[in-house]
């Protein structure tokens, strides 16, 4: 059993994933970032992942077995269970309770496509959709605070399958990151009686020289206070504090905003290695109207070193002011079908 | 100019480090731990660095030319400049100031050495040394808060040079994840009176499934909530708030343990990559009391991926318990003297 584990110290809970138990012989080979050649996830190889929990297919095909777009399946070696009781227990001077959870894996792609921005517009609407429904479905259990969505790009970015996916880590708690970002807007409302996201989104379309894209709904922009070069924000134009309440023509220009924004990502740097996460309200507790909910695409090409882990704050080489402009001026490349279908079989 | 920039929701100060300014193309070759051929620390290439701030060395030589054993000198790429100005400027929604603050880099032996276990005790207590003297000479400029020591070990850990060293950067603020420590050991001390760190060590020496080495002074140990497999913490055995009164007793119990401890880790895992921070006192602030200084060392076998950084929160896939106890199995390999020296001209 996975177990939670509370840092006496700070307010920071560990995951021991004693599923994924490892041994110090287990770590012969250190990070050299091998992908995997059979893929689970192709279409054909259905039953090489855990029993699907939701797909959308082809009226008429049946659960795992081909005719799906999108596909989410239980992670294989899952970081938590959704079995186990959510007590906290001490030990002396610790706490910990079982590793109370669910961890899912969205395969975006029927086919062996590598990056989000290789997709269509239509294909990146209905995996925003499928995150929406498993945001819905999750909450029922009234365990679960925080439905972490978040994608993980190359394997520097701890990505261990190439096939096009993103996961979610549901958890009985708001995670510390999350807490700081709710009280820090609730500060600034109570400081300025507005929404701190909002006035950054003025500012960007005011200032310009961050912005990368926006459309009638989301806009994206590098950071004034962007930790990593070629950080991106996402983030709806009008306030929503849950992810799960958007409109359908939200969807639309949030799949313009995001596909884009990856695109021009990936033409600008080749083989970027990055992580998106959304930061969204919890759930089951009192409704955090004054989070403004927002995606933060995170490039890996600076290393996470000991000043960072330190500190908590982070040296970024590059302005976000560089990084946009470079960003907006970038032409975005996308592969031609044809030609990437015949690819695909190398992998499979 | 360097540039401090804070993020608008959370408490989180970034460096916008234009001296090191890179542009999209600077990101060509992505993350393959290259390590320079030609070592700017070994003895004999003292020009090659900036001129030196301090050095341990042989009475009647020189600054700058041979006879040292530690060398410290500044970051030939400073994160940041001691010049500046330490006041916070508005800019709408955002603040910003100058990039004040020194990045020193300590060099811990003459010799081309990469691992910190590979050196004497006694050599290992010299760079405590001069840890702590940078630690008392800093702080005489009262507009710095925090010292962060330092060190990166491997490529993947983020070190760019082999040669052994850490590096310090003092900075203007007291850091997030500092901040989190003392309030949290303050709300301990509210809640039961007694410190957490010194009641961590009172129940890690009685369970001992945990405890990896300890002695009079020091004890070394996997922590309840490790958030890197085979993370280890060390710390001393008496309530301490501020490294630097450090004694000397002291110093030789650390250079045993700080030494034990990675020379484990080395054995136990070849070529482990790491990253070690000091968390101690703020100064020229109010004294905290309170804290109870310790250094972390974070083995970098996992990778930092969407789900840590969208939470705050970690994945461990080694129990501590297991991990102490290989550590404990592990004996510790030295490496000879002549062999060693004779491998040195390789890289010189």
């Amino acid at each position: 059993m996975p177990e939670w584990r509370k840092d006496p110290i700070v307010n920071r809970w560990v995951i021991i994933a004693t599923e994924r138990g490892k041994r110090p012989n287990d770590y012969k080979e250190i990070n050299e970032g091998k992908i995997s050649r059979k893929c689970f996830f192709c279409e054909g190889n259905e039953e090489q992942t855990p029993p699907e929990i939701i797909a959308y297919r082809e009226p008429g095909t049946v659960k795992d077995t081909p005719g799906w777009w999108v596909r989410v399946v239980p992670n294989k070696f899952p970081a938590l269970n959704i079995q186990g009781d959510s007590y906290q227990q001490d030990r002396g001077v610790y706490q910990y309770m079982d590793g109370v959870g669910a961890h899912e894996v969205i395969v975006e792609s029927a086919n062996h496509i590598i990056g989000m921005n290789e997709q269509t517009e239509k294909q990146v609407e209905e995996i925003i959709w499928i995150w929406r429904d498993r945001s819905l479905d999750l909450r029922k259990d009234t365990r679960l605070k925080y439905i972490q969505i978040f994608k993980n790009t190359g394997p520097v970015a701890g990505a261990s399958l190439e096939h096009t996916h993103s996961q979610l880590i549901a958890i009985p708690f708001v995670p510390e990151d999350v807490r700081q970002e709710i009280e820090g807007m609730k500060e600034y409302v109570n400081q300025r009686g507005s929404c701190v996201i909002c006035d950054m989104i003025r500012q960007e379309i005011l200032e310009k020289e961050r912005l990368i894209i926006d459309n009638a709904h989301f806009i994206s922009f590098s950071p004034f206070a962007s930790r990593f070069p070629f950080e991106i924000w996402i983030t709806p134009r009008e306030h929503q504090f849950d992810f799960a309440q958007i409109s359908e023509e939200q969807v639309r220009d949030l799949a313009h905003v995001l596909r884009s924004s990856l695109g021009k990502l990936s033409s600008a740097i080749r083989n970027i290695p990055y992580n998106v996460v959304l930061h969204t309200a919890p759930v089951n507790m009192k409704e955090e109207r004054h989070f403004h909910w927002h995606l933060e695409i995170m490039p890996r090409l600076t290393t996470i070193a000991g000043f960072e882990l330190g500190t908590g704050y982070f040296i970024n080489p590059t302005s976000p002011e560089i990084a946009a402009q470079a960003l907006r001026e970038t032409v975005e490349i996308y592969p031609i079908g044809e030609k990437y279908e015949m690819e695909v079989s190398q992998y499979v």
